[in-house]
Order: C-alpha cells, then structure tokens, then sequence
C-alpha cells in the first residue's frame, strides 16, 4: 500500500494578466521509519527504530539500505538478510541483519547525530568519518574526461521521471567513467536521494562503486561528500555550488569534487588528479590535485 | 573571532575549450552549537546543549533566538535575559531565559527530532504542531495583491549580498503585504535563514509578523510551513515547489502558500482567500480559499 510519488493539488496560477484555476502535481513528502532487527550479544533478537525520515515514497527498501550504508552500520549486503515493508501504511521498513553484525547503538546515535544535515557537529563529523569509513579512495582512479563530466547535466535530465512534472525533487545518479548514466533516483531529500541510488548497488550486491561519479542536481553539502566517502565513490559532481566544509572533508578523503556542472563548465574543488586535461590544463590540474 | 561567511578556494575551471585555474569563493559551512541557561524546578540553574547545526556564520544570535521561536521553546521576547557568544572559536551561542521560564527538555527533544528537516515524523509532527504554535493565523488578514508577490524576487536578488558570489546560499526574506522588503537573511541550509530572519525581528522585540510574507529562495518544504506557523506568519511564499505535505499543512493552518514565485507568475496552493484578485479571478480565488 505505497502511496504515489506525487500527489495532484488544486491550485490558482495567477499571472500578471490572469489567474486560473487547474489541477496540478507536487512532490509527495512522507515520513518513514527505518528499523533494524539485529542478534544482540546475550543472543536476544532486537527490533529497534534508527531513525525517521521524511521523504518520497517509493525505492524504500533502496533508502533503508543505503541509509545503514552511508552512516556506517553495515559495510556490504552480506550483513543484510532481508528488507521488508511493517507496519499498516506502507510508512516502515525493517531489515534483518546477519547473526554476528554488531550494531553500537551508542556510536551509531552520535554519528546518525552528527551527520544529518540539519543537526551536524562538523569537527566530529569529520573525525567520525575517517574512523568511519570502510573504504579507501584510490587516489588516482578513475580518470574522468571532461567530456563525459560536460554530458552528465543533460543525461540527468533526460532520465528524470517525476522532477520535471513536479519540480519539486532532487536526484542522485550514478555515472560510469566514461559517463553513462547507469541510474537515478529522485527524493524531496537530497540525502535520501543519494541514499536511494547507493542503496540500489548494495541490494543487488554490487557496491563496486569504486569507479564510478555521483552526480547531483543540487548543492554539494558536507553531508553529502560524507555519504559519498562511506559508499567508497572517489568523486562527487553537482549541478550547484559546493559549501567551504563540503571542500575540505573532499580534500582530506582524497575525493574529487565538481560545482557548478552544467552548460559546458564546471568547476573542480578537490582532487583534480582524477581529471584527464589536456596540454596546459594539465598541468594546472597537476598543480592542484 | 567569528569565520567569515564565505572561503576562498583555488579552482580549475573546465570549460569545452579549456581549463583554467583561479580563486572562487565558497559559502562557509561550519557547526554552532545552541545551548540554553534556565532555571530548573529546583531553582538550580542549568546550562544545557540544544542543538548544533551547520550554518554559515554571521546572524548566530539570531539564528540561536529563532530556532527557540520555531521550535517552540519560547514565544517571546520576554522569556530572551541574554544572548552570547561562549567558547573559544565562537562556534557557540548560549541565550540565557528567564526566570520562570520552562523548559520542557522531553517535550523540546522529541519536538526538534520531529521537526528537523532529515529526522521527522510528519504526523506526529503535523499534530505537534498544532499544539506547540502559540500564534492563531488571522484567516482573512494580510490581504496581498498579486503585484506585490511578482515583486519579490527581483527584490531579494537585488537584496542578497552573499549569493551572487557564492551560488551556495539560501535566503529567507520577510516582506510586508505591500511588497516592500523589511529583512534578509542567507545560510547554506535553508531552515537556518528562516530562523535568522525570524530570529532577528524577535531579538529587537518587534515579533510582529502577522501582516507579513516570509519568502524562500528555495522550495517549500513540511519544515519551512511549520516554522512560520510557530512565528505567526500568515503567508509562505517560494520560488521553488512545494511538497505535499507543506500544502496539507498549510491548509490546516490557515496559511497562504505560493510556490513558483517568479517571472511574474505564481502558484496558490493553499489559502487563496488572502489574495486580492480582480473579476473573474477573485470567484477563483473564493472558490479554492
């Protein structure tokens, strides 16, 4: 009983020469429950809430997943036995852990804390994920070509399903080096969206993300870079602006980071040793990665 | 000792023809924790976290003094002895209370896990919202012409020093029903400038803002509604859409809600009854408010 990703309103368009009456589709913005079972060390199975998030219905099990991913409860899908839909709205989702994954409830509540975005300790973000991380970043693969980074705005869009009739949701794609879009999900959340499409890769088993870019149709938050560092993706690309902390959790995960990708620029923020420039470019690239 | 709003950083900008390195400007993102000093039950005093968000910095005292508004901690001025500035890297405001003012730190912790903007249950929220707001929405009053709405972007623009530079920033503004510009605020998360700016009108004591229109730069999100309700604002307004659930919550305010607001249009998704529309327009607008 999932509810639809978008919901029709009514709603009056007024311009400057009329106002009009008709029907109209906003991005649905619902809450979910994420909840894990897990073996606890006198042996006892435990059910327990992890967190409640407000986002749009649909790849629940792909959020769930990649939210347990991205604040480092789990490292790969052999810890997952199962995800399912509880509850009577369609509004939790549970996933049973393997025996013998342990869940530190007392780390994972200060780092769930001090990694959402609305309610962020950046020092001890920045700590925690560098503890945090199962994967190191190799510093010099993939090697993107600016070409393939110049095509992503556009294969993003084309791939889009609900924003354009909404233009209410954000996206997270993921993209090969050569810049194929391999797939995108859409959320109200910018966090669940890149939880979403990271999720996806875990379940089916393929969290060899080591290759590959994230692509976002916004800002590039500090949060988001910590997402991408614990899912092991060497780069982040986003259509808007990075912020300071953004750039300087990117530098020190040796992560490669893109702003303002879109209409045949960009910009590099961090890493650019992953870039291939040409003749003069290169070298400044060189300079600065 | 406060950061500056925006960093520097060396960039490589990668055009189709060629890549070039030069310095940019990023908008600061950096953690303030929110602490408040109260008397407690037993006359002892008690300093005590809230909070920490990651903002940008400057406006912190107004950031600390809204974030109390709108999550409901106080619904004065009065209640506000003291706003400071403590640690080393000012990286903290405490606000010390009133006596005689209350803190209800199970109410307060289950309020702010459901009202933040990546940790929320929208129902539970949805009802607390109700019973937290001390400001019943004046169901006729502001009533605001459509020649003041298609106004206020061009205004804002003209108005925000720091996005321009940057790219990164939301900003929050407080118009009055006339169209005319009063305040505004920017900050890389977008909740924050909306507590900056409610923020800064209750610090000067002047939590007058039943007659105004707050307007976002960004989308409409659950969130942003329930703040303005906790503020007593009557209208949202919004160059970006809303979602589902900041519409249902609108109407059960009783709050104006415009999304799109840009190149003289703009959409009414909740309480159309505020709006003066001319002719055919206004039977419109009586129809759907």
């Amino acid at each position: 009983m999932l509810s639809p990703r978008s919901k029709h309103v009514a709603v009056v368009t007024v311009s400057q020469a009329s106002a009009d009456q008709r029907d109209d589709v906003v991005a649905a913005e619902e809450p979910l429950e994420i909840r894990v079972c897990y073996c606890a060390a006198d042996g006892a199975r435990v059910d327990r809430a992890l967190s409640i998030t407000m986002r749009t219905p649909g790849d629940d099990h792909d959020l769930a997943a990649g939210f347990l991913l991205t604040e480092g409860v789990i490292g790969s899908r052999d810890a997952i036995v199962r995800v399912q839909h509880c509850g009577r709205d369609g509004d939790t989702v549970r996933i049973d852990l393997a025996d013998g994954v342990a869940v530190d409830f007392a780390r994972l509540e200060r780092h769930v804390y001090t990694t959402s975005s609305c309610g962020v300790c950046g020092k001890t973000s920045l700590a925690s994920v560098r503890t945090s991380s199962r994967f190191a970043l190799d510093f010099a693969c993939p090697l993107l070509h600016p070409a393939a980074i110049h095509a992503m705005p556009g294969a993003l869009r084309s791939a889009q399903s609900v924003f354009d009739t909404t233009g209410g949701l954000h996206a997270a794609a993921i993209f090969d080096e050569g810049g194929t879009l391999l797939r995108v999900r859409e959320d109200v959340g910018r966090h669940n969206a890149v939880d979403k499409v990271i999720g996806s890769f875990l379940l089916e088993g393929s969290l060899a993300l080591s290759q590959y870019v994230l692509f976002v149709s916004g800002r590039a938050s500090f949060e988001l870079v910590q997402k991408a560092a614990m899912a092991g993706i060497p780069a982040l690309a986003a259509v808007g602006a990075p912020s300071s902390l953004a750039v300087e959790l990117a530098e020190e995960c040796g992560m490669t980071l893109l702003g303002f990708v879109r209409n045949g620029r960009f910009n590099v923020y961090a890493g650019a040793q992953r870039l291939v420039l040409s003749g003069s470019a290169r070298a400044v690239g060189a300079a600065h990665g």
